[in-house]
C-alpha cells in the first residue's frame, strides 16, 4: 500500500503486557480525498482492523445473468463476515474470486457465471470483515512449510505428518480428495493410489480423461502412453492402446459400467467407483476420447466439484497443475492443501496463493505417495 | 521393434550407385506364426516397404455413435494413402490419434467422438501406407533444431530464419495461427503480438479465457493479474481487476462487442476481432468468468479449432503447453511449428511429437516477440 | 525463534505518533535458564534491539592457523558493528560467514582459512550490533522485486531500472562487475557484453575459464562449443573447437598475450583485457585446459576477487550459479545484484540469501544484455 | 555431414544374406579437393570404415609443457585404436577432450595440462581408427534408456535393474563410484548412502566440499544447512552449524582424523573412510572452510580422480551437475553411469553426451537412494 497524502496518530495504545494477552490500539487517519480515504479504510479493514462506526454491507441488484454489479465485492478464501441488519454474519462457503449475494438475510459466495438478474449483490467494502490467519506463534508443519519450496528437503518426516494430519481429517469427518494427473500412472504410482482409495484414506477424487484413460489403459494393455509399466519399454504399438481403451470403454458405456461387466478388474477408476466417492472428471481441451464421465463443459465441471466442496478438509494435488489451480481456486483457506510435483515451478504457483495451509513437495508422484502409504501403515522409514 | 522367431534373407540389392539415385532390395521374411508375420509387415509398411502383393484396406462399420471398430487403424500426423478399389488415395487431413472412413470412396480422417454408427471403418494396417518424411541430405533449420532442445543457442539468427518462413507461408495463402497463454501479457509483449495481427502477419488466433482476459484487463486497467504492466509493481486492489474485466465484458456482451462500442480500444482481441481472424478461445477447467467468446465444452472448442486446421500453414505455440498439445494433436506433421517457452521440460514435451517440422526455443514469450517483430521488419540484430 | 520458558512484560511504549516518528518501547524479557536468556538476547540482538547494559564484544586468540575459537562469531552480510573499549566500530567489509578479527582495536571480517593462530576472535555475541536493513515504506524497485521470482513478469521497464541504477553506481565512483557464465557466448549475447565493458558501463569481470574459452573460440573459429553463431549449425569437427582455442592460447602464453600479439581481436576477454578492468578467472573442477589466467586453486580465485570486493557497487550475474553463488558470498548486502538465468530454481537460490537488494530475472542471457545495452544507450523499448 | 562436392560410387555389396552375418560393401569416393578428401575420409574412418590402403598415425613434438601441436587428434571417450609400426595398438585409458601421446610405442591420453615438451602427440586423423558401439539388435535397458530423459517414466523396475547392473560391476572386479552433491543430505538420503558404502555397494565417492560438509554437520549438530533432518524445521543459529562444523573438523586435522578421535561416529564420511574406499573431494570456488581433506586445486583434483578411473565400471551421479560432469569427461563410454536429478535440465545436460551406457533419472535423492538400497537387498517394490 502506498498512500502519499495519508497520516496517522496513535491515540491510544494498550499492548498486552504478557505474550497471551491481546493488544489495543486506536488510531485517528487522514487521507487527502474521499475516495483516499475510503481506500485507505478499506486496506485497513481488510487488515484486520475494526472501524469505530460500522454499517451494514450494501447491496445491489445483478443487472443480467451472469453479470454483477461493477462496483462488486471480489471475495478472498478466508473466512468472511458480513453485516447484515446490524448482525455479522459469516459466509458459509467462502471461494476465492466470488461475488456476495445476500439470500434470505444470510451471504453466500456466488460464482460469476451462477448469478442471477436481480440477485442482491454485495458491493464495496462497508460491512465486509475478512479474519485473515494469524500466524500463531508456535508454528505447525503446515504453517511453517508454507514459506518456502525446494527440492532440498528432508521429506520423509513431513510426509509423515501429511499422514497423521490426513488420519485426523478423516476423524473429522472431512473427506480427503486427490487431485491427481496421469503422471501417477506413468511413474508406476497407480496401485498406491489405488490401494489408498480402497483402505478408505483418499475418498474423492478430481483428475482429467487423462488419468482414468492411462490407468485403464495400464489395466486393459499394461502400459501407459504405450510404455509397458513392467521395464519402462515402450510397445509394439503402444501409442495407440490409450485411443484403443478409451473406445472400448466408450462401447461398453462407461467406465462404472466396464466395472460393473467385470472389463475392468483393478486400478485407480476401478476402485474409485467401486468405493462409490465422488470421482470428478473435467474434460481438457487436449483431451482424446473423451471417456463417457468425463464433464466436457468446463463450467459444468467446475459446478460439480464445487458442490463436493463443504465435504473436503484435505486436498493432495499430485502432477497436475491445470487441475490443481482449478481445485485450489474453489477451496477455502483452510482447507489443508498438499501439493506434489517434480517441477518447482509448479509447486510454487500453486503454494504461492495466499493460503497458510499448504505444504509443496518438490518430487515424484511415485516417490510421494509410496511413502505416504508406508506413513499410513505405519511402518517407520528406513533405519 | 523386436521379432524373435523371424528371419530373413536379402533376395536381390541394386544399390544406387550414385548419390541421386535410388536403391532398391528384394528380401524374403518369415516369422513363428502367422500373427508374428502380420506384425512384422505391418511394421515393414511403416517403414516404407512396399509388399510385392498388396490389398485394398479392410473396413468395418461403427458399432455406435462415437464408438470405433476394436481393431480401428489408428493415425499418424504423416501423409497417409489408402488403398481403395486397387488405387492409393491420400487421406484429405492427416491428424494424429484418429481413425479413418471411407466415404464415397473417399479417406478421412475422422475423431472418435464424432464418428457415427455404421461408418466404413478402416481396420488393420493393409491397405494403409503412411509416408514418413525422409531425412533430406542438407538439414534446413526446421528439421535440424527439431532434433536438440537448449536453452543455450543462440536465438537471434533462428528468429530471423522463422521471420523468413513466415513471410514464406503467407505467400503460399496459408494463415499463420499463434497459440498463446497469457504469459504473453504478464511479461508486457501482448503490444508485440497485437501489432503482428494489426500488420496481418498473424492471422489466426487460438487461446483460452486467460490470454483474452489479461489482454483486456491490461485494456481497461494497465495491469496484468493485477501486476501494472508499466513498472511491474503489483497495484492496490488490482487482483480483482481480472474479475472486474470479464463482468465487464460480459455485460456488453462479448468481446466483440466491447470493441464495437468503443470501450475496447486496443491490444491482442481487440486487433484480432477487428481484423475478423479466425479467434478460438477454448475453455479450461481454471476459467475465471469465462467471457462469453470463450467456448466451455472442450469437444466443441475443437471442433472449431479443427475447422481452421486445413488453411494453417505454421503454428507458433507461446507460454502455453495445454493450449499447444491441444493445437499440435490436430495438426499435420507438414506443419511448420515454433515452440517458445522459458520452461525447457515444455518445449521438450512439444517438439518431441513426431515432427521434423517443429523448432524449440527456451526463452520469454516477450523477448520472442519483439525479435520476430523487429526480423519481420527487415531490422538486422544489433551489431 | 520458539522459546518455551520465555516471557515478557511491556515496560514503556511511546510509539512515534506520526508516520515519519521513531518509535520506543521498553520490555523486561525473563527465561527459564541464563543459557536460554542468552539465546533470547542474542536474537533480540539480531532484530535490532540495544541492551540498557551493554558489553564490549569478547574475544578468543585463534587456537591455530585457519582454525578459529569454538564459539566464533559467524557473520551476515548485513553491515556490523562491535563495541572495542566502549566505542562501537563499524565491521569494514562485511561478508557473510566469516570470523571478526580485531586487530589494532578494530573489527574486520575474515575469512576461516585466513585466520593465523593467535588472532583475537570475537566469540558470542556480545558487543556485535548488526544493522539489519529497515523495509522502507515507500518501496524502490530493488527492495520490491526481491520477494518475487517470477518469468512472467513484465521485464523491460525493470531492465530500464536496472540501467539508470547501474549509471548511479558508476558515478558513485564504484565499480560494476558482471559475473557471467558461457551461456552468454553460446547464446550470441558476446557481443553485447563485449560492447558494455568497452563503452565503460562493465568494468570488473568475475567468470571461469568456460566463459572465456567460449569467447576466444567464437574469435578464432566463429563456433561456441563447436555451434556456428551465426546461424546455431553444428560444424563439423567443431566438438575440439574449444580444444584448440584453449591450446593456441597457451602456446601463445595467455589470453592477454593473445591480444597483444593481435590473434585475439575482439569478443569479451579482448574488450577486459584492453580495457584493463580488474578480471579473475576462477578454476572449476570441470575445466578443460585450462586457460593460463584462470587461477586454479579455487581458495586463491576466492581471495583473488575478495580484493576487488570494496569497489564494487553493483553485481550482474548472468547464467552462472556456481561463480553468482560464490561472489554473492563475498558480497556485502548493501550491494545491488541482478541475477538473471533461464532457470527459475537458479534465481530463487541466488535472490533467496536476505538481500533487500536483490533483482532476479528469469530470461535468456542473450535478451537480457540486449535489453541492457539497449536502456543505456538510451533507446526506449519499442512503441 | 556435408559435403557438396563430394560423390561416390558403390564397387561392391555382399550384404549378410541372414540376420547374423555381417556385410560387406566397397566404395569409391570422390572429393573436390585434397583437403575435401581428407575431411571426407576422417569422417568415414570416425564412423568405422576401413581405408583399402591405411598407414601409420603421424606425430609431432608437443611445442611445450601444457601445449599441443595445433593439430592434435582430438579424442573420444570410445574405444579407439592407433597404428604403430604397422600395427593397430589399442589406447589403454580412453577420454575425452585429451590428446593421444605415443610412448614406448604404445599409445595414451593426456590432458593438455599434463603433456610435457618433446611429448610424440598424435596429429590428424590418420592411423586413429575409433570404435563406436554398434547399436545391438536386442536392446539393454541401458541403450533404450540413454535416448530419452522424462520425469514421468516408471521407476522402480529401472532401479532393480541398475541394481543387478550394480552387482554385476561388483561381481567383474570394478567399482562403483558414487559422484554426489549435497542434496543427498539436505533431502535425509546420507544414511542410505552411508549403508551402500558400509555394505560393500559402493566403494568410491567423488565429491565436493558441500557433501562432506553437511554430512558431518547433520552428525555434530542434527541439522544440514541448519534444517533439522528429522523435522525439517530451521533450527536457531543453524545457519552458521556448517561452520562450526567445518571449524570442529579442521582443528581436528581432517575428517579421518575426526573419524580415528571418535568424534565423527557416522555418515557417509565416517563410513567411507572407514571402509578406506578412495574419496577425492574436487574444490569448487563457493566452498565454505574448506574441510582439510579438500582438494582446492581444480586440476590436481582432476588427476587426483583420474587415477582412480580404470578401476570404475558403473558412476552413480546424484545431484550435482558440476562434479558429475567432471567425473563424466574422464571416463570412458563403456563405464555405465547413471544420473539422478530432480531437474530434468540437469540430466539431460549429463546423459546427452554420445554414451549409450547412461541411464537418466528424474527424482529426488532420497526416493532414488532409498529404492536402490531396497532393491540390493532383494526386497519386492510394494505390492
Amino acid at each position: 500500500m502506498d498512500f502519499d497524502g495519508a497520516s496517522y496518530s496513535i491515540d491510544e495504545v494498550l499492548p498486552g503486557a504478557h505474550v497471551d494477552e491481546e493488544s489495543y490500539a486506536r488510531l485517528t487517519v487522514e487521507a487527502a480525498s474521499a475516495a483516499d480515504l475510503e481506500r485507505l479504510l478499506d486496506n485497513l479493514r481488510e487488515a484486520g482492523a475494526v472501524p469505530v462506526v460500522d454499517a451494514d454491507a450494501v447491496t445491489q441488484p445483478a443487472p443480467g445473468d451472469g453479470v454483477l454489479p461493477e462496483d462488486f465485492y471480489a471475495t478472498t478464501n478466508y473466512v468472511t463476515e458480513v453485516r447484515i441488519g446490524g448482525v455479522w454474519r459469516r459466509v458459509e462457503n467462502p471461494e476465492m474470486d466470488c461475488a456476495i449475494v445476500i439470500d434470505a438475510a444470510l451471504p453466500r459466495t456466488v460464482a460469476p457465471s451462477d448469478v442471477r438478474g436481480g440477485d442482491a449483490i454485495v458491493v464495496g467494502h462497508t460491512g465486509v470483515k475478512v479474519d485473515r490467519p494469524q500466524r500463531s506463534r508456535r508454528r505447525a508443519v503446515f504453517e511453517f512449510m508454507s514459506s518456502t519450496v525446494s527440492s532440498e528437503k528432508p521429506k520423509e518426516q513431513l510426509i509423515v505428518e501429511v499422514a497423521r494430519e490426513l488420519r485426523r481429517t478423516l476423524q473429522d469427518g472431512k473427506r480427503v480428495v486427490v487431485v491427481g494427473g496421469p503422471a501417477i500412472v506413468h511413474t508406476g504410482a497407480a496401485r498406491y493410489l489405488a490401494e489408498l482409495i480402497r483402505e478408505g484414506y483418499v475418498n474423492a477424487l478430481f483428475a482429467g480423461n487423462a488419468l482414468a484413460l492411462h490407468d485403464i489403459e495400464a489395466q486393459l494393455f499394461g502400459t501407459s502412453l504405450g510404455v509397458r509399466l513392467s521395464d519402462a519399454f515402450p510397445v509394439e504399438e503402444g501409442h495407440s492402446h490409450h485411443l484403443r481403451a478409451v473406445n472400448r470403454i466408450r462401447a461398453l458405456g462407461g467406465i462404472k459400467n466396464a466395472m460393473l461387466q467385470g472389463i475392468l478388474r483393478g486400478g485407480i477408476m476401478y476402485e474409485a467407483y467401486k468405493a462409490d466417492i465422488p470421482v470428478v472428471l473435467a474434460g481438457s481441451i487436449r483431451d482424446d476420447g473423451p471417456l463417457p464421465e468425463v464433464i466436457t463443459d468446463v463450467i459444468e465441471a467446475q459446478r460439480a466439484m464445487r458442490e463436493w466442496v463443504p465435504q473436503i478438509g484435505m486436498a493432495i494435488m499430485v502432477c497436475t497443475l491445470l487441475h490443481s489451480i482449478a481445485v485450489g481456486n474453489l477451496l477455502p483457506a483452510s482447507c489443508k492443501t498438499i501439493c506434489v510435483d517434480i517441477n518447482p515451478a509448479s509447486v510454487t504457483k500453486l503454494t504461492d496463493r495466499g493460503s497458510t495451509q499448504t505444504i509443496g513437495l518438490v518430487m515424484d508422484a511415485a516417490g510421494f505417495l509410496r511413502e505416504l502409504r508406508q506413513a499410513l501403515h505405519g511402518e517407520a522409514p528406513a533405519p
